[in-house]
C-alpha cells in the first residue's frame, strides 16, 4: 500500500464510521433496517473522500467536511436506489437490490429518506458558506434527476447523438461529482478560483469515470466488475461507444448496431447472448470506438489534472492526482 | 364570498402564479411537461397559503414568505406523485396520476425532481434564519417519509392501535402542516413562543384534517370527495374509523371488521362492493366510531385554534382561524 492508498482508506473509514453511526432511530424499523442495508454494503466512497481531499487541498481540515461528505454519499445512494428500480437492476455491490430484497413501495420510500438524511447531514456542516453549499448540493441534485430523465428518454430514442450522450453524462455522473469536489473546497475555505478548479477537475474526471465504466462493461472481467459483461449491449443502452461505432460504421456493421440501438431496455437477470455481445464488441473495435473511448478518457484525465494545477502542491492534491488516475485506470 | 375567502384567494392566487412560472426549462422536456401537469392540476394551495397566512400573523410580509409556501407546496406534491405510486391510485385531483399517465419510472423521477426545486425555491427566501428554515423544512420532509413507511408497515398488520394510528398521521398529515406553520412564523419574525404556537396549531390542525379525510370516505358525496365512497374499507386501511370501532365490537362485527383488516391494499380501480361498505358504515356508526371520530375533530379543531391564542389579534390570526374550521368541516 503506497502512501495515497493509505490516506485513501484513513479517510474511507472516517466516512464509513459516521454512516454507521447515522441511522440511530428504529421506528419505523423495516425502513431504517433497509437505509442500514444499504449504506452498509461497502462501495468504494469515492465521492465522499473527493471532498474530503479537495477540502484539504484548499488548506482546510477533512474532518470540517465530513458531514458533508457524508451527504454527498448519501445522495448518491439515493440516486442509486432509484436508479436500480428503474433499472430492474437485480443486484448491486454483489447483494440483491433494495426493491428486490424488500419490494418497490418499499425501495421508493428509502430512496426518499436517504436523500432527507443527506440534507439533515448537509446542515450539520459548520462553516460561514453554508447557504452556498446548500445551493451547489441541491443544483447537483437537480441536474443528476435531469441527467437521469435524459438517459430514460434516450431509451426510447434510435437517434441519439454522441453530443447528447457527453451532455446527459455531464448531468448524471459528472455532476454529482463536481458537486463533491466544489462543495469539499467551498468548506475547505477555496478561493473562486480554486472552485472554480475543482468545479471543472469533477466534471473532466466524472466523464473520464463514466466512459471508463461503458468500456468496462465490454472488456472488464466478469469477476471483478461484479456485473454482466456486454450487459449494456444486451440492454440496448446508448454508451459511447455504440454511439460512436455508429458514427462510423457502414452495411452489416451498422445494422447489427441498429439491432442495439431499437432493443428496448430489458431486466438484468436476462441470460446474455454471448455472440452477440462478441460481434457487437469485435464491431467496436474495427470501428476504433474502442481506441475513441481510450484516447478520450486519456485525454479527460489529463485535462482533469491540469484544472488542478492552480492549487499548491499539498499531501491532498498529490493523493487527489493519485485517485483520479486510479480511477479511470481501474479494471473493475 | 366572505373576507376571508377573498383573502384566501388572493394568496392561493400569488402561489399558483408563481408555481406556473417556476418550470421553465425545457430540457428534458418529458420530465418538465409532466412537472408542469402535476403542479397545474389545480388543488387548494393549503398548505402553501398557511406558511403565508402564518407570516402575516406574526408580523411579516406576506410576499416574503412566498418561496417557502412554494417550497411547501412543491414538497407535498412529492408526497403525492410518490404516495400515488405505492398506492397504484389511478387518479388524482379528477386526472390520471403520473404513474398511469406516463409510467412508475417517470412518476419516481418527477417526485425526485420535484423535491429539488422545492429546495431551490426554498434557498431563494430571503431571512436571516436561512439555515433553521432549511432545518425545520428537512425534519419535516424525513418525518414525512417516516409516516408513509409507517402507514405501509400498517398494511402488513392486523394489531395497529389507534395511539399506533395517531403517531403515524402526526408524522405522514400533521407534520407537513406544522412545517407549512412554523416556518412562515420563523420567516415573518416571529418569536419562539409563536413558533411554538405555531407548531402545536399545525400539528392539531393536520390530525383533525386526517380525521376529517377518513369521516369524509365514508360519508361524503362521490362526486364532491373525487374518489369512490368506502375506498379505504375496500383497501383495508387501518383508518380511525376501523380501528376505533375494533376497540369496541364484539362477535359477528368483530369479525367483520378483522377481514377489513387483513385486507392487502388493492388498486384503487377495483369495483367497490357497496353492500360491504354500508355494513362496515353501519358497525361504525353502531359502535360509536363515527361519533368518536366527529368528536375528536371538534376537539383537536378547538385545541389548535387555542394555540393560537398568544399572537396579537390580526386579520391573518382570523382568516387562520376561519380556514381551519373551513378545513374539518369541509364536505369533500
Amino acid at each position: 500500500m503506497n502512501v495515497h492508498q493509505r490516506r485513501y482508506e484513513v479517510l474511507r473509514r472516517m466516512v464509513d464510521r459516521r454512516l454507521r453511526t447515522l441511522i440511530r432511530r428504529n421506528r419505523p424499523a423495516d425502513l431504517h433496517e433497509a437505509c442500514r442495508y444499504v449504506l452498509s454494503a461497502g462501495g468504494k466512497r469515492v465521492r465522499a473522500v473527493l471532498v474530503l481531499l479537495a477540502c484539504e487541498a484548499v488548506g482546510g481540515k477533512a474532518r470540517s467536511a465530513l458531514d458533508a461528505a457524508v451527504a454527498v454519499e448519501l445522495m448518491h445512494n439515493f440516486t442509486l436506489v432509484h436508479d436500480d428500480i428503474m433499472d430492474h437492476a437485480a443486484t448491486r455491490r454483489g447483494q440483491p437490490t433494495v426493491h428486490t430484497r424488500w419490494n418497490v413501495n418499499h425501495a421508493l420510500l428509502v430512496g426518499d429518506v436517504l436523500l432527507g438524511f443527506s440534507y439533515r447531514q448537509l446542515l450539520q456542516t459548520h462553516t460561514p458558506h453554508l447557504d452556498r453549499a446548500l445551493e451547489i448540493f441541491t443544483e447537483g441534485f437537480i441536474a443528476v434527476c435531469e441527467g437521469q430523465a435524459l438517459d430514460i428518454e434516450f431509451e426510447q430514442r434510435t437517434d441519439v447523438t454522441v453530443r447528447e450522450y457527453f451532455e446527459m453524462i455531464a448531468q448524471k455522473t459528472g455532476r454529482l461529482i463536481s458537486t463533491a469536489t466544489e462543495l469539499g473546497a467551498l468548506i475547505g475555505g477555496g478561493t473562486e478560483r480554486e472552485l472554480d478548479a475543482f468545479r471543472r477537475f469533477g466534471l473532466l474526471l466524472g466523464r473520464a469515470f463514466q466512459l471508463q465504466d461503458d468500456l468496462l462493461d465490454v472488456v472488464a472481467e466478469e469477476a471483478n466488475f461484479g456485473k454482466t459483461i456486454g450487459g449494456d449491449i444486451l440492454e440496448g443502452k446508448k454508451t459511447f461507444l455504440l454511439l460512436k461505432a455508429l458514427e462510423r460504421a457502414t452495411g452489416s456493421q451498422r445494422t447489427a448496431l441498429m439491432a442495439v440501438m431499437k432493443r428496448k431496455s430489458a431486466p438484468r437477470h436476462h441470460m446474455p447472448s454471448t455472440d452477440e455481445v462478441k460481434r457487437i464488441t469485435a464491431i467496436y473495435r474495427a470501428t476504433g470506438a474502442l481506441d475513441f473511448a481510450r484516447q478520450r478518457i486519456r485525454r479527460d484525465t489529463e485535462r482533469a489534472l491540469r484544472a488542478l494545477s492552480p492549487l499548491p502542491e499539498s499531501p491532498a492534491r498529490a493523493t487527489l492526482i493519485w485517485l483520479a488516475e486510479m480511477l479511470v485506470r481501474r479494471s473493475s
